[in-house]
Order: C-alpha cells, then structure tokens, then sequence
C-alpha cells in the first residue's frame, strides 16, 4: 500500500506559503494544490452565483465529520441585501459583506438537538455543559472548511467574518436565533475581483506550530517567529501594506481589552442567549 | 463569470450522504466528489505512511484561515506505540489509535502567543477572555479539516477523537503541556483496513440545517428529522448495527451527565489549565 507514486510538490505553493522556510515535502496533488492556494477574499464582484451553489457547499459542509454524529451546527443564507448590510455594520462594517451576494452564518446550534429531546419528553442536560458548545462551535468550523475548500475548487473566493461575534446578541436578534444557538463565525462567499486580488498569506515555518511526541515551542520556536517576522515583512512590503513584524502585529492584537472590539463581552452574552457552559 | 460549465452531479454521492432526500445538486467536480466520499475510518492497516505525508498535512492545515492571522492552535504528531496506547486509554480505549501509525493532537494554543507578547515585554490580556479561547479551537478546527481533506485526497483514512477531552489533565501530562494549551481533539491517520471497510454515514436532510435569511428549525424541521429517522435505521441495518433512530441515538448522548464520559468537568479543567474564559 506504501508505493503510491505522488507528483513532485509544486515549489511554487510552497513558496508562497511558507517563503523561505518550506518544509521538506515530497508528496503533492491536485487537492494539495488547491488547498495550498488558499487566500481570503476581501474584493468581490456583484455576480450572482450558480443555480445550486448553495445546495452543493452545504452538502459538501455536511460530509465533514460530526462529532458523535449530533450534527449540531446549522446555517443561514443570507442573500437580501439590506440584511446584509445590516450584518457587515454589526461586524465592524466590512464592506466586502455587502459587496458579494451571499452570506453564510455558521451556528452552534444546541437548540435542535433540545427541541428533539423535547419532542421525546427527555431531559438534555449535557447541552448545559461547556463540551457541549465547544462541541458544536468545532463541528461547525470542521462544516464550514469544507465548504470553503468546496468553493474555492469552484472558482469562487471566501473570508471568514469572525467579528460577528463582536455583537453577539444583536446578530441573533437580527437572525432570529432562538436561545442555545450562536453565529460563531460569518463567510462570505462570492466570485473575487481579480482587478484588486488577494496574495497567499505566509504562515509560520512548520517547526512552530509541529511538535513530535511532546509540545515543544520554545526558544528554537522563538528563533523560527524571527525568521518568519522578515517573511512575514516582505510580503507586507510587496502588498503596500506598512511593514511590521508579525509578532508586532499579533502582539497588538492580543495586547488589551480594547483590541478585541467588544468580544470581551462574549462569554456574558452566551449566557444571556441561552449557554449553560457548566 | 457564471457561464462555467461544471460536470453533472453523481448521484451516487449525493444518494449515499443523504439517502432518499437528496438536495437539488446541480453542480459537481472532483473536489466536491472527494469530500462527499468522506466515512470516518475506525480499522487500519499497521503500514507506516510515505516519507513527508505529514509535512503535507501540516501545509494543508497551515493553508487554512486563521482569524487576524494569530495561528492559534498547534498541532503535535503522535507515533510512539506507547505514548498512543496511554492517549488511547485516557480516550476511551479507541484501538484505532493504537492500530494506526500517526495520531495527530490538535492544540488550543495561546501559550505561544503569550511566549512571544512575554519576549516583547507586553501584556497579552486579550488571551484571557473567552473569545480567544474559542478563536482558537475555531483556528485548530479549520486547520485539522484541511489535513483532512489531504489525508483522504492522498488515499488515506482519518477519524477524529473528541474524547481526547475526556481527561483533559492527564493528556495535558502526557504530552507536556504548558499553560494556555488545550489538546482540543485527536486525528487517527492511517491506510484504512479495507476488509473492515467503514461506509458514508447519512446526514439530517439540508432542509434541517440550512435556513433562508433566519433561523428556521421548527415543526417542519422536525419532520425532516423523522424522515432521516428511517434512513438512519435504514443504514443502521445495512452495516449489521442495532437499528436505532438518530432521534433516539442523539437524545441519549445529550440526555445527562453521565454521557459525557468525563467531560461535564471541562471547564473546571481549563481553568486548571489556565485558561481565562473570562
């Protein structure tokens, strides 16, 4: 079974993901090729998408594995412009929400798994614990990449909106969420303006983030930060972006309250949509 | 941009994801194809994989998004016979794990951001609110679909370990973890025992799960579950299993404490982990 002939890699899409620090790979295919070539799209065209797009990334989000098969994650299409728009002022007015024409709002969604049990007239006390939404936020995620991968093997470009949980309980009001159900993450998905792209984003080199047997980032990792702190400058410098070390850039992110643009409020608003998290 | 020609759809894959309510597919491709074929493999052979399948994996996963780019999630490669058989027993005496040659550890990881904020001699007070701690399980969830989808495009079978969460505290010893990290789930990676073949397992009908513009489960939606009640009996007798609704299964596993196995005291754990969740 070990004597599969794989391609050569593609050095081109090791490059762009990792700059100079490629692992060393041996093994490459179309589906490699495809997953590497990821970018997150922030320029859309208004182009309606095919007939049965929609249908098509949900199938593909539904094939990803669930845990213990509870499924416990829905979406929402949102196609009508003023919600739309309405949803990109709430996640810090990101234009490209209202520039493509679909919305996908990933749920944890503990509620149906509820209304079930309910409908069998027996107590579902595990929802009220903490694996339970974590199960559902991780499923939905795993649900959602497939999409993604799906869409991107169409043609089409997506970014994930994770500032939909800055207002969390105005999100559910606008979607009529009812209680034990979160929008943990938007994505928006439409045909990318190649007249303004987007580049591979580098990541950092493989001995920072792979560890064998144990967890080991350390100062070897630190090292690794640094030499992916000069990639990380020359790709900025080649999107006319200001340069900054990455570790800057993360550092600032993490740095306060302030950075989180009311996410600091999340864990108070699970509870008041519904989220026994015990 | 509309006019791309896809092939047709392949009923096949369509009938065995969704049985007798198959969604109106219209749109197909080779991708789509791989990730609707996905089952999750429970029997492997003991071969050892090729020389750089995990390096490609790891490139998949690294493709993936990450929310502002922080990379918050860690992944540690597992192939000691005896440090997989003890993550084994920890996780419910899965014998996949011990029969396969690669388990993956997939990682909450804010301790390498808190590392790198430390050398730069700032505060990294957003790592301890709740939403990093999700940010991150997000980020190591899309990143270990992705390994997924390289896995199965490379012939090779996967199967993920939720009960990795079972005794959070135990594998956190055994894999020598500092504080902020979360082995959030495993991945068994394997050639699958094709004389012990696992099956596409049947997912609820689209119409439970995805909604127009809001949120939608109600009393058709319950219908639609007790349509996948007998295709999921249906299955359930196909592969020799006692046959059960998905109503019934899943009402069981939310229905008290005691089907947690463990994990009711999770988030006790990832405060002794030392997790904010504020």
């Amino acid at each position: 079974m070990n004597d599969l002939a794989y391609p050569a890699p593609s050095a081109s899409r090791l490059a762009a993901r990792y700059r100079h620090d490629l692992p060393a790979q041996t093994i490459w295919n179309d589906t490699l090729d495809l997953l590497l070539s990821h970018r997150s799209v922030r320029a859309y065209l208004p182009d309606a998408l095919p007939e049965g797009t929609l249908e098509a990334l949900v199938a593909a989000a539904q094939s990803a594995a669930s845990s213990s098969n509870l499924q416990a994650w829905s979406v929402i299409a949102v196609e009508e412009p003023a919600r739309k728009a309405r949803l990109a002022a709430l996640a810090g007015n990101q234009k490209h929400i209202v520039e493509a024409p679909l919305l996908l709002v990933w749920l944890v969604d503990l509620n149906r798994l509820g209304a079930i049990a309910q409908a069998r007239e027996q107590p579902a006390e595990a929802l009220e614990y903490f694996d339970s939404f974590l199960l559902g936020a991780v499923d939905a995620a795993l649900a959602a990449q497939n999409a993604v991968v799906a869409l991107e093997s169409l043609g089409l470009g997506g970014v994930y909106i994770g500032a939909l949980r800055n207002k969390p309980l105005e999100v559910a009001a606008e979607l009529g969420l009812p209680a034990n159900v979160l929008a943990v993450f938007g994505l928006v998905v439409g045909y990318p303006d190649l007249a303004r792209p987007a580049d591979v984003k580098p990541r950092l080199p493989q001995e920072a983030v792979l560890f064998r047997e144990q967890y080991g980032f350390g100062e070897a990792g630190l090292r690794a930060v640094e030499a992916y702190n000069a990639r990380f400058r020359e790709f900025q410098r080649e999107q006319g972006l200001p340069e900054q070390d990455w570790s800057a850039q993360a550092g600032n992110r993490v740095r306060n309250v302030d950075s989180l643009n009311g996410r600091h409020m999340l864990h108070d608003a699970l509870h008041r949509l519904g989220f026994g998290l015990k």
